[in-house]
């Protein structure tokens, strides 16, 4: 596995406006990028600390994957996103150590990446994202 | 406020023993050092992902912070840690913005860090600490 650093952590808020204020004003951290996901049915907004990103992720359908979690757990950490090198290979590797794979190949995520998750009943406890920048070469 | 990057992301587990053995062999990270807070009534272990450490905590006492949040929620990530710049003016700076703080004043954390905690009902769902390393200069 090469996992170079961690791309950033998913929190679900209930209104990116509101809590982005929060990450803003109090915390000092700027937002850089809102991004709208319809196929993960959310809205995102990022803000950078040193080589990570905080993904704010607002739902946009109460049946899409941030409707359900805010309904049943409320706001929160939803998911750890790990950088790395070959995907495809590095999923494959998950999956034959014992892993349940949410994602068999990736797809698109925000800012372009291509991303998998990995199901937590395989990853004590933590929704866990693989991705990869195949702009970064 | 001056964050400069993410210092840490807490996951709870009943098992560090056995999470480990999922960070290291599937994910390929490298445990360096598993400590006690006695305190906290935790053991965690700690692992290097670029800048910032993934620490798991396993409960030493059902009546522990990390005991009852297992209980409540079940494993999964627990908190995140920020590491910032004199951490006694940046609780009071949350606190005069309406942030309601778990420690008015740091206490001694892992690794030998100043720690402090915000609480998630002022952070939007999400339990935040502040660290400060106050041998770095």
């Amino acid at each position: 596995m090469s996992i170079s650093h961690i791309e950033h952590i998913g929190i679900a808020v209930k209104s990116i406006d509101e809590a982005i204020k929060y990450y803003e004003q109090v915390l000092g951290l700027k937002c850089y990028n809102i991004e709208e996901v319809k196929d993960q049915k959310v809205k995102t907004a990022f803000f950078k600390v040193g080589q990570t990103k905080i993904e704010l992720l607002e739902s946009t359908d109460p049946e899409g994957p941030i409707g359900k979690f805010l309904e049943k757990k409320g706001e929160g950490i939803h998911h750890i996103a790990f950088a790395v090198k070959g995907i495809e290979d590095q999923l494959k590797q998950s999956e034959s150590k014992g892993v349940q794979l949410i994602d068999k190949a990736p797809r698109k995520g925000a800012e372009g990446l291509d991303i998998a998750f990995l199901h937590p009943k395989s990853t004590f406890g933590v929704l866990t994202e693989f991705c990869e920048d195949k702009k970064l070469k």
